[in-house]
């Protein structure tokens, strides 16, 4: 009997590791303890103290179970079958073979016949997104995304024996290569110039001879991982003996402080003009004689003040740098990059998923939501909301609505009036906390009861017991 | 237990129906029993001939059971729960009172406790495409197409007892409004005047006053039948007794003479122009004297000339006219708004997704697609697949990869080379007959085999014995 | 001392054939008498019926002076210096050598110096519009353009002795070649095929093998004429004696009957679907099979009614076209693309240009337009108005504020209210009579002051004597 | 006789300063001159020291022809006369009554007797842009932008006695106004807020309870002179008995600090990201925590030395800013504003049109531009060129081929060969002095001839003596 897509299920460390984090509190906490378990041995100090956008790190485990139950060539075939993955979108068909690396996607929906057979002629398989076909991949990138503070995503690659898929390359994300199955040999190399460390976009297909001596070589096998920071060459084939599954999770892709400022600084400037005449006042008249490209090595009183006051305003913008409003922008883009939350069933039964409100017998059934000022209430997560100024406005943004499929929905959020602002703060602050929906600051029970029946009603809130009784 | 969107089941009737349809042979056939059954006892050419884009027909069954399986208030309430219904996108909350008609669609989701709270207000939900979340519809549809040429679309409406939901209105496709539960009381009235016979584009909302007197009043219950031509008004309401759900099959939307035309006559005048010189000489240089609207009633026997020009340029056009060409512009669009085909489980043995190839133990297996010249295969449906031109280009339109959702995707066609066009038409004029890989008219067996190949792995052909034994 | 470029005077032919037309009071009869000239000895009669359109007309006249003042090289000379004339906007400097055609054009300003330089190097200088530089080309071009019902452009070109500046080709405009200063050898070739007669798009360049035999070949001299209509491919050169300047005069650009069809056919469609219910009737449910490119010789009864019912439904559109509506949208095209007209001495003393409202000693004096039931009007030309329905509302359409620049101005014209259309209608039907104002067809003397008064100040109505006695 | 719009000259005053400006060598000289001219008695450093951007200056001489001949509402009726003045695009016709503004504009060209219909019903006459239409004025502003640095642009304004044209408002620019004729009683007022001092855009129109008390209140005759800087609230009325004439020279439009750091940041931050690694390092993974609108408010160390962490990249972003090619960005802006230079009869001779080059006697004359090694030449203004790095290659801007028109022209420019860029770093640094074209700085003469020649053709060179003796 062949698996259908459904079916799978995570080996006893990721399952038990799964169970346990159904029991913990936070979401935080939740995803601190899944990127633990990701890295371990190797603690979390050590690794942003040592590695994190410095260095690579393996970790050798010989235990090739201890990722199991994440992905698997066996789901992937399920998947193939069951799901509409499209070649191009889901699925790139690639080789490189004598230098020369190249895509044969053909159009339309993939299936099994066509891929396998690919895949027996030497060319690797790239599952884009896997998170949209794969409930256990969902769940554990959208537990690890409040880890980060950035999208968190995945691919998988599944390379047959003695086949290199890709060419030696850098990206722009951080990358840990979880190896699945079979095993690969690895090259890694530092990136080749200061431009080139931590860089913003990828880099091209490289060829052997432009990227020097590995810095690190190994042959990862199944339990093991892989982690380097975007700028780092790499490039990985398999051994005559054995294929290769393996997955590479990745994080931080556009989130630097450059990033932030690329908000920030125009949204400073204008303030800074608004609030500051020293910004609007005029130009010296005479400027142009003594700045641009043909002037910029003349000496003269009158360019060097110019500079010097250019370089004052430059400083004194931080007066009018809305910081916070910027780094909103930023949650913003975050927030429609994540992935929406998964449930577990006892959550489930805490949440608007739990209700009973049904047809039954031909009328609806139980469709009151009963809150009242007793009920105890929190976040389902605390990375699930946030609130952000604009205009007049005030904007709740949330996750729960998003697809599995990225950037499939619009970014999500609904206006809040100002008397509700200070409610969520104080769910925000109260988090994992539950409290009574009495306690909420609002002016009026009847706005409380309102407050929590909203956010319950998007799956935003979880009650702590079901409001029904099984 | 409650059910979940996948276990509802077809009734009786529609159980017996599909069933039996499985064995036919002929996708329009199919097509053809299933239309029968839809108005039966009436027969088609009974309908087509009297009835169809003239004037209403009631089919009063008195049997509740009748349409059973295609759809249910129950199967509704399970969609809400497992699918990802999103209100104004597939799902809208109306009221329509004291002859106010109003919206009342929230954001986001719609989740059970939300819908069912609008439900016991008083308000009508009508799920937009059906076909997206029910198997059966999808189905239904999907077979009905055929009978059509057009695309068949359908909504539901769950209407509370003692409530109206929609004013009167007319609308741009011919409806079947199919009661599956309960009863409502329907009214039908002719079009107000010529112009609105057959309109091009639905009506605004109508106030009573302007709509007259019924030529037909109903009370529909379940089981029973009702159609009426585009342009005839229309309003259903709810007796106190009494919730209603019905869903309203629809088709030939935007499929007249003229839109056909709209295609043709820009196609007809650039070819009469290329072919015909008559088209290309210049205009009487005095023509502005005699023309135009400040002349209209002038009479001079140059304007009579020239008008006699003008007739006898346009009637001239039909000998450059590309019909055929037109008609496949229609169809490419036709093929487009097509649901894809829904396979019976046998049909799935004998087609693409059928075929063993998969990942086992690590390697795979059975990846061959076994052709040879003695396979007997044939097109899975006589509708799914179109040859049109394109410039030099010849393309085969399909629509076994659209998507349940409206236009999810774009059309899929391919390019055909021309040694490969003969085969096409072939097996389209031996449909439903199975025709063996060597009686193909390719040159060689190598592209005899490839051509059903292709064909077979875009889920388009199916063998008519399994390729594998199980 | 130089000559500027206002200072050009017609020669002794056309001088007094402009001062004659002067004296004209029709404008169609002073565009005659223009075209006479132009095309004198030959008839207008003999020209329209055995010429144009058909085949080209060579006049040789041996009387180099007969074109004198129309243009020359010394005032090409003139306008360089004193004129804004841009490289790639208003001149074209270009060469074809051993089949080879090349266009040199620098950016910028067109000065004497580096254009004589590249005449000197063996370029041709060909002059875009040279209306817009020179007063008298304007003149003799607008008034042309009432012959023609149809733009009058123009270009000159200016060739070196020994040179030849175009490849063969064909355009798209019936073409007047004047010949204005030395000779030129000239060779005409047929249309090669059927499709090439009267074309609608200028053909590319030909290599000389690709052009056959000429049917005409003949050296021009000044005062020479060489009538060729679109599709005529045709190549000039200058003997190694003698430099050539000659303007091609154009008109009949987009101006044929297929031209008329493309605004005629979907405002004709539109109309039919609106008002006559058997193009909103649906196709036949089972179009699809008998039709399209795959069925193009499939032998059907139903084909050939299908086929039948387009045919009658085609036939019938010429019911429901508004070919009126259709002229005047072509007419508006055609006034945009007009010149505005130059008016004689006499006509401007007579036009709002000869008010002598002014400032004069720190006051404004004489500003009343001195409108009576007595004052004696006329339109200032026949083809200066037009009127135009579009929707409810009837527009003015008028070329008097175009520019002497081709489409610098968005296209005129104001909107009359229903009363006042009478009048217009009046005015253009007595023309060129001067009517009392009284006589307008207004309901109130005050309207009909109003009336005149606009079109008087828009520069369309002159009065029969002057409003100010000098 | 009724003057044209051609013959009007300045009066004694700036006809002398006109024909002084003639012999100063250095365009940034002329520009102060008639500066210091436009503001005498007042000195230039007094009104940079205590107006500019600062306060109203209010300059009363007592001598009505002091300003003579710069414009004249003679010279305005005889534009209207002679030009194609369109209201809405070159006049507005205004009026402000009982606290209603109103703009009366018909469309179409503005006749004399239509226009001064208008004024003698008590309507204001705004001249746009009279540079376009005025030799005088195009001659005096093209002249006075090398003074600001900055576009320099005027309107002229005709008032009835006894009216007003404008509601009070603030402008977006340092405003001249020069009154040429009769008298106006004007009231300034102090920007209202700190936020109104020197701002970026213009205001609405004000009523009178909106604006306070005036700073300066006086009735301006002719010849006097009225500053304020922008901010300024001010109106204008006439005075019962006497008409006005005035023209306001404005400057500084968008030329703050802030304009250019508009250009310079976006900039600056590219490239301190390219090359600082500091910029592309990742965000803290917990920063959503402690910044956003939500933790404003917080106390955390974390976020304090995120906050410490903005501001050392801001700060630090000055050594990274490309100052000079932000400058280079506004020149180029500046550039396109700018009006064409105004050349006087010796310049023309000294300049490429004084070239003899001509077309007579059926040949062209004189073609070749004879530079020699020997020839010397300048620029012919200062402020007449801009090269400007971009990308790869470095562009030479250049005004002399701008229209009177604003911006009918697309920004002028040729790329320049890194061979030449010295040379043309030379003429600009020996301007006003004449070189030798054998001392450019080019390796061959050749080239010296090339780039010397390519300049003079664009009319930016002039020649110590005239090429040619005449």
């Amino acid at each position: 009997e062949r698996a259908s897509a459904q079916q799978f299920q995570a080996g006893p460390s990721l399952r038990h590791l799964l169970q346990e984090l159904g029991e913990v509190q936070h979401s935080r906490e939740k995803a601190a303890r899944l990127f633990e378990w990701l890295i371990a041995p190797v603690s979390s100090q050590r690794f942003f103290g040592q590695h994190w956008e410095k260095k690579p790190l393996l970790i050798r485990r010989r235990n090739p179970a201890y990722y199991q139950g994440l992905f698997s060539t066996a789901e992937f075939d399920a998947v193939l079958r069951d799901q509409e993955v499209q070649f191009g979108v889901n699925l790139d068909v690639t080789s490189y073979e004598d230098g020369k690396r190249e895509t044969h996607n053909p159009l339309g929906r993939a299936l099994p016949a066509v891929v396998w057979d690919f895949y027996r002629n030497g060319c690797s398989l790239r599952m884009l997104n896997p998170q949209a076909f794969s409930a256990t991949v969902w769940h554990f990138l959208s537990l690890l995304q409040e880890q980060f503070g950035s999208m968190v995503g995945a691919n998988t690659y599944l390379t047959p024996a003695g086949t290199q898929g890709f060419a030696p390359h850098y990206d722009d994300i951080e990358a840990f290569v979880v190896q699945l199955e079979g095993k690969k040999h690895w090259r890694v190399y530092s990136p080749r110039k200061e431009a080139e460390v931590l860089p913003q976009f990828s880099s091209p297909n490289f060829a052997q001879e432009e990227i020097g001596e590995p810095v690190l070589e190994t042959v990862l096998e199944a339990g093991d991982l892989l982690y380097f920071p975007r700028g780092f060459i790499h490039q990985g084939d398999c051994l005559p003996d054995a294929h290769s599954l393996h997955i590479t999770v990745s994080s931080f892709q556009r989130n630097s402080w450059g990033d932030l400022l690329e908000k920030l600084l125009p949204a400073a400037l204008q303030m800074a003009i608004e609030e500051d005449v020293e910004y609007r006042q005029g130009l010296p008249t005479d400027y142009l004689a003594y700045t641009g490209v043909v002037n910029s090595d003349v000496i003269d009183p009158r360019r060097t003040a110019f500079m010097k006051k250019v370089q004052t305003l430059i400083t004194k913008l931080m007066n009018y740098a809305p910081v916070d409003a910027a780094v909103d922008q930023k949650a913003k883009g975050f927030f429609h990059d994540c992935l929406p939350p998964v449930l577990t069933e006892t959550e489930k039964t805490l949440s608007v998923y739990g209700l009973p409100a049904r047809w039954e017998n031909g009328d609806v059934r139980d469709v009151d939501v009963p809150f009242s000022e007793n009920t105890q209430v929190r976040l389902l997560r605390y990375g699930i909301v946030r609130l952000c100024n604009e205009g007049d406005k005030t904007l709740l943004y949330y996750t729960a609505e998003n697809s599995r499929v990225y950037h499939k929905e619009e970014p999500k959020y609904c206006e809040i009036e100002p008397e509700y602002t200070d409610g969520i703060e104080f769910l925000l602050s109260s988090y994992p906390k539950y409290v009574s929906v009495e306690d909420l600051p609002c002016v009026t029970l009847d706005d409380k009861i309102a407050l929590a029946t909203v956010l319950f009603e998007k799956g935003l809130l979880i009650t702590k017991s079901p409001l029904f009784s099984a």
